[in-house]
């Protein structure tokens, strides 16, 4: 064992988060898209912690910068840790950054431990999506699922992805060999939580049981504008009044179902003039679930009582689609031994889905995945005000060095 | 009496509006601001019309055109009828001109069965405040309520309302002699109803009981914007949430209160984006009634209601008010012919509030006014679909004729 303690090793994996949050592309804020120039400085300090672990380090095709480290003697099974260095424009020091710093210290309590596991790290070049358009470039490549027509892909300066990653010196042509080959135990990705939900109760961290399905629709309501002072009550079709009433019901059924979750963010109305009945509502749903089928029931139960409530009211009622996305569910075996070492640590085993979409997500679909959250104070996320206690990045190294233990003794 | 016929009359009233709607600012759209050229061509042909029926026409400071014919013998007292010459852009043919045409053959028809009544026609320059933002300016003059700082107003050219009346040939500075000074009997105006209620109840005319009290405020509830995967439904203050309960409550309220009209039109949300809870939500509030002390009854409890639903749900709540208008009931004597003229012509007595403002509302402050509503079919306005029904003119001169008898019988 090194002489640090877990407190001091906290407080490193935070400081090294703080120190990247400097390397940006503008100043005074953290903004990195995938391949900016910040990314080479965060390269070369990762490369240098890497390093200094024994790791052996390269930095593939789709810019996912990994470090492999594997203990002496007997070829051993691989355990892959990491998360995302990129961010959305004026982040937060840790969204994504803490996955790979927290990871670091784990391979390094794998190694003073001795145990006989190897360790790869991987900083996933890409997942929120800013540059491009499409998140999970990084991962979609290490999962081996990534599809070249992304290649083509243009950015707001009309570089393509392609073009992108010949400037950061890599070649596009070897994105296949990105993909993950040998035996592999699994992946595990760490994450603050963004959300307020551990801070509501009170908790350090949490095993992820599944990335949630979503669906995203958009509800149009057409009635007719009419004049708001020659209009009766009982003559109008107010596409708005529509609109509102399926809101009404889109929260009380998620109040009302356990699991789910429902939001209508966004409404548009014709003409939205405060003296002209509304002529057309369009409203947003948002809609998700840990299981598809609840997921699926909801939203037919909605578009039904939309259609009821067009039908009572005199208005049109049409919808779209625009995403139907299916819940991963995270690897059970490795969960449970995540959900075991969280209650071996002396916390509260909290379970919880995520309601994000995560790395973890394109993992899942290769290899065996679990996630660990971390508490998001004022769950508080995608802004400089995003920070985590020094006390749940502890609790998530002492969870760490208990499942590393575990996942050792069972591969050993 | 002439030749012409009823059915021939209401023929010539409508014909002359279509022949009116072809002087316009833009070819094949109906669009004349106050005091624009096309205006000339309007005064032309109404001055021939109002010379015609022998009357002295002149044009006032304020831009209406006014008609005044007396019978021969004994100084007779006078009455005034007409309504507005200017129309909303891209307008119909029959709002406000209809009110003039239709005033021509009231006066013809008083001349012929040699009613003891002096008739003023006044075609009101300007009633819908497209061109300097603010309404009624003719009929303020008139009423002898036209604030001289309303000369400093400017239209979107920068040009003041004083040098768009110093441009047509008047003189601003004798505004103060457009206001009526003599024994006046009374105003009468009709005017399409630019709603639905009449054709909803198949009648061709109705008298109107007073000009609906308007309020009109903003409401705004803020709570927090937040990830719509990480919030759960329990620990979410979504502003856009707290709106629709509202507006729920706005309708639900209007619904169940006789003679009040309430409207939400106007929704502005921030940041207004599908997977990110409301965090503003701006709703207008549109509230008329006939009584004032029922509308403001209506916008207290619904302030309570918002205040309620705020704490609730952990949401701020404010709200502005942008307008607080008092109704203006018509002439009780004059409203009273107009239903036994209505009964007379073997029609039913329909009486109804005008849900919109008139000249007649600025008229009633300084003069014993009524008001006629001719069914709008399809409730259509303000738009090149408006259009009238010949039965229903033929109803407004049958109307016409018994009433004017009756002020006459009385006067006589």
């Amino acid at each position: 064992m090194s002489d640090l303690t877990l407190p001091e090793r906290a407080q490193r994996a935070i400081a090294d988060c703080r120190r990247i949050a400097t390397m940006s592309e503008e100043s005074g804020r953290t903004t990195r898209r995938f391949l900016a120039p910040p990314v080479r400085e965060v390269h070369g300090h990762l490369r240098k912690r890497m390093e200094s672990l024994g790791m052996t380090v390269r930095t593939d095709a789709a810019g996912n910068m990994r470090g492999l480290w594997e203990p002496h003697g007997a070829r051993a099974k691989r355990l892959i840790l990491g998360s995302h260095i990129d961010t959305v424009p004026n982040a937060g020091a840790f969204d994504g950054v803490l996955g790979v710093t927290l990871a670091l210290e784990w391979a390094q309590l794998a190694q003073e431990f001795k145990l006989p596991l190897a360790i790869e790290i991987i900083a996933f070049s890409e997942e929120e999506g800013v540059r491009f358009g499409v998140p999970f470039l990084g991962s979609r490549a290490v999962a081996g699922r990534f599809d070249p027509a992304l290649l083509a892909l243009k950015d707001s300066n009309g570089v393509t992805l392609e073009q992108a990653i010949r400037d950061f010196g890599l070649d596009p042509g070897g994105i296949g060999d990105a993909a993950l080959d040998a035996d592999v135990l699994g992946f595990v990705e760490m994450h603050i939580e963004q959300g307020p939900i551990l801070e509501s109760e009170g908790l350090s961290v949490a095993a992820v049981t599944a990335i949630v399905g979503q669906s995203r629709l958009t509800l149009e309501f057409r009635g007719h504008a009419n004049h708001s002072g020659t209009t009766p009550m009982y003559l109008r079709h107010d596409a708005l009044a529509g609109a509102v009433e399926l809101i009404t019901m889109v929260e009380s059924l998620a109040r009302s179902t356990d699991g789910l979750i429902a939001t209508v963010g966004k409404i548009e109305v014709e003409p939205n003039a405060s003296n002209v009945i509304a002529g057309v509502a369009r409203a947003s749903l948002d809609l998700r679930h840990a299981e598809d089928a609840s997921r699926k029931s909801a939203v037919e139960s909605l578009l039904a009582q939309a259609q009821a409530i067009a039908g009572k009211r005199g208005l049109a009622f049409e919808w779209t689609q625009q995403m139907d996305q299916p819940a991963v569910p995270m690897d059970e075996r490795l969960s449970a031994y995540l959900a075991d070492a969280i209650a071996l640590a002396g916390l509260p085993t909290k379970l919880m889905p995520s309601g994000a979409g995560h790395d973890a997500m394109v993992m899942a679909a290769r290899v065996p995945t679990a996630m660990l959250f971390l508490r998001s104070p004022g769950g508080i996320s995608h802004h400089p005000d995003e920070t985590v206690r020094e006390e749940d990045v502890e609790a998530a190294l002492n969870v760490g060095r208990r499942f590393l233990q575990r996942l050792a003794a069972e591969v050993g």
